[in-house]
C-alpha cells in the first residue's frame, strides 16, 4: 500500500514536495516516471534506469494484456520479476489506449469491447477486470480504467464521458478488495473548467491512494492545459499525489510542478532520442545535422550522462546516421538524466523555496542557447 | 608495433597457443574479434564489449571510409577516441567488401574504382591509399588491399586475383613507412590447393605481421574450406599470426583452431542476435518459437552471462516479438559471451594438451542437446 507524506505545499495550485512510500522503495515527488509500456524502457537495461535514478515507472496493462499476455506474466512470477525491475511499478489502465489505438471499439456502461490493434482480436474489458488484470501482474500502483474522450468533442460527449469514467472508478474501488496494491482514479472532463472542478469534487470524496489527470496534451494549446490544471488541482486532496498523466516537454513538467503536480510520465526523452533528439538546458539537439559532423564536443557540455562524458556530438551523428543500436541507447540515457536531473533540481528548488527562481533561471537558459540548434 | 609470442604449437597445421602484445594491451591466441563494422560493435557500448574480455575488435576501412570519412575520424583524435574503445584495433583493408557490397567496380593493376553502397558516388582506391586511410585513423594492426574472387570462379580469375593480391601487397609493405602500426597481408587463392600453397610460399617471404586467409567461406562446401586451411597454414611462418577473415560458425572456429588459426572475426554473434538466433553449447536457440512463450528458464542453463542470470526464455521472446531493442542487446550479450568463451575454453584445452577431448566433447554435446531447438 501507498504512503503520500507531503512535505511542503506552496499553495493549492502551487509547488508541492513529497514522498511516495511504496512496498519497494520511496520515491521522492515530484517525480517523472520513464515509460516502459511493454514492460522494458524502451533501449535500457533495468539497471541503467535504476541508475539514472528512477525508482519508479510506468507501464501499460492494455499493452501487456495483449502482448505477452496478463496470465503469461503472472506466470512468470509477475512484472517485476519478468522484467527483473527491483523498483516500483505503475500501470496505467489503457483508458487512453483503447481509445487511441484499438480499432471498432464500443463503449457500454459495462464495459469496453475493442479490436486489438496488433491482430485485430476482439476483447471486453470491464473497470473490474482491468483492477484484476493489474494485480495479476503484480503493478504496486493500478490506475482505474476510464474513458478519454477525443479533442476537440461535443460537450454532451465529454461530459457522458466524465460521468461513466466516475461510475467506473467506484467499481474498480469495489473491485479492488483486500490488495496490497494501491489504486488511482483518472479525473476526466475534457476542456471544460466547471466540469473539470465538478468532476475533481466527486473524486475527491472516494478513497482513492492518488488522483491522475487525464484527457490532457490531446491536442489543445499550452494555455487551456494549464488553466484545465489550476482548476483542478486545487480541488483534489492536499495529501494524495496527483498525475499528470502523460504530459510532456521539459517546459511542461516546470509548469505542471508550478501548479502542484507530483507526478509525471511521458514517451518524449525516449522516443524522441530513438528519432535522434536530444533534450538540452538549452534546447533540443537534432543530431543530424550537419553541422555536428565534426563536432568533438559532447550533447551538453554541463552534463555528467554516460553519453555525455564519452561521446562526441560527431560520434552519436555518425551512429545515427548509421542507424545504430547504440545511437538509440545513448541518446536515451541522455534523455532520461535529463528528465530525471530537471525533477531532481526542482525538487531542490521547491525544498529551499527558491522555484521561482528556479523557473525563471530554466526559461533563461533556453531563451540564450536556443532551439535554434534544432 | 606488434609482438607475437608463440607459446605453443602442435603442429604445422594444427592447435597453437600464442600471444599478440600490442601497444593497447595482450591478445591471448586463438582470438575471436568482436566486429565493429563502423565503428561500434552492433548494440554495445565499448565497457559491454571489454567486459565480455575482448581486447581486440575489428573494424572496417572500407565503410568508414565512405561514412563518416576517414578525414572525420582522423580529425577527432583517430578511431580509438572517436568510439571510446580503449583495447586494439584491427581493420580489414575493404578488399571483401568492394568485391561485395559495391556496385560497378573496376579493377585495374593500380587499384580499384568502384561506387559507394550508399549513395553511388565514385571512389578509386589503391594499395597505397588503403594503407595510408587504416594509419591515418590508427589502426593497431591494418590489411592490405586484397582482390576476393567471386564463387565460383574459372581458374584463370582465381589465379589473376591471386597475382594482383600478392603485388599489391608488395605495394602495401613499401607505402607502410616507418608507422607504428602493424600490416597483415591477406593469403588468397580460390579453392586451388597448389595456388594457395604457392601463395602463401611467395607471401612467406615477405615481412608482415600476419597473414590473412582470405577468400574462404565464401559459398564453397566445410570440406573444402578446411581442406584449404590444411595446405595453407603450414607453408605460413610458425612465428606469425594467422588470421581466417569472417568465419563463422561456433563449428567453425573448433576447426580453425584445430587446423592453427590464431585470429578469427564473424559477425555472426552479433548479426544473428538481432535476428532472434542465440548460440548455446547445445545447439541454437530460435528465441521467437512459441515453445518458449512461458519458459523461465535461461537462453542457456550453465551461462554465466548477463543475460543468462537474469532474464527467462519467455520474456526474450516477449522482447524480441515486440521488437525491442534491450533483445538485440540481450541477444547480442550472450552471444558474445558464449563466442569469447569458446574460444578461451579452447586456449585452456591447448594449454593443457587436451584440445583433443575438448573437441570431442564440443560435438558430443551438440548432438545430445542439438539444433533441433531451432
Amino acid at each position: 500500500m501507498l504512503e503520500f507524506i507531503l512535505k511542503k505545499a506552496e499553495g493549492p495550485a502551487a509547488p508541492r514536495l513529497g514522498e511516495l512510500r511504496l512496498p519497494r522503495g520511496v520515491v521522492q515527488t515530484p517525480v517523472f516516471m520513464p515509460v516502459g509500456t511493454l514492460g522494458t524502457v524502451k533501449a535500457m537495461t533495468p539497471e541503467e534506469v535504476q541508475e539514472l535514478g528512477a525508482g519508479l515507472i510506468l507501464s501499460n496493462i492494455y499493452h501487456l494484456y495483449l502482448r505477452p499476455g496478463v496470465e503469461a506474466v503472472a506466470a512468470l512470477g509477475g512484472l517485476h520479476k519478468f522484467m527483473n525491475w527491483p523498483g516500483s511499478i505503475l500501470t496505467d489502465s489503457g483508458g487512453y489506449q483503447i481509445f487511441s489505438l484499438a480499432p471498432l471499439r464500443k463503449i457500454t456502461e459495462e464495459g469496453v469491447t475493442f479490436r486489438s490493434h496488433l491482430d485485430g482480436s476482439s476483447h471486453f474489458l470491464t473497470p473490474e477486470k482491468v483492477v484484476a488484470l493489474q494485480q495479476a501482474i503484480g503493478a504496486d500502483i493500478s490506475v482505474c480504467l476510464d474513458e478519454c474522450p477525443g479533442f476537440p468533442a461535443p460537450e454532451a460527449e465529454v461530459r457522458r464521458a466524465a460521468d461513466l469514467t466516475l461510475k467506473w472508478a467506484r467499481r474498480c474501488l469495489a473491485a479492488r478488495g483486500e490488495a496490497a496494491n494501491s489504486l488511482f482514479a483518472v479525473v476526466q472532463g475534457g476542456m471544460l473548467p466547471e466540469l473539470r472542478r465538478e468532476q475533481a469534487q466527486a473524486f475527491r470524496e472516494l478513497p482513492f491512494d492518488g488522483y491522475c489527470l487525464g484527457g490532457l496534451s490531446v491536442g489543445e494549446d499550452k494555455d487551456t492545459t494549464l488553466a484545465i490544471l489550476e482548476v483542478t488541482t486545487p480541488e483534489l486532496p492536499e495529501d494524495k499525489p496527483r498525475y499528470l498523466m502523460g504530459v510532456g516537454t521539459p517546459e511542461d513538467l516546470v509548469e505542471g510542478v508550478a501548479r502542484g503536480v507530483d507526478m509525471f510520465d511521458c514517451v518524449l526523452p525516449t522516443r524522441n532520442a530513438r528519432n535522434g533528439m536530444a533534450f538540452t538546458a538549452a534546447g533540443k539537439v537534432v543530431i543530424k545535422n550537419a553541422a555536428y559532423a565534426r563536432d568533438p564536443g559532447p550533447l551538453e557540455e554541463a552534463c555528467g550522462c554516460y553519453t555525455c562524458r564519452r561521446y562526441s556530438r560527431a560520434y552519436l551523428r555518425h551512429l545515427f546516421l548509421s542507424r545504430e543500436i547504440l545511437a538509440y541507447r545513448l541518446l536515451t540515457l541522455h534523455n532520461l538524466y535529463y528528465y530525471l536531473h530537471l525533477m531532481m533540481d526542482m525538487r531542490q528548488a521547491v525544498a529551499a523555496g527558491r522555484f521561482a527562481a528556479f523557473r525563471r533561471d530554466f526559461y533563461e537558459k533556453r531563451i540564450e542557447g536556443g532551439n535554434t540548434r534544432g
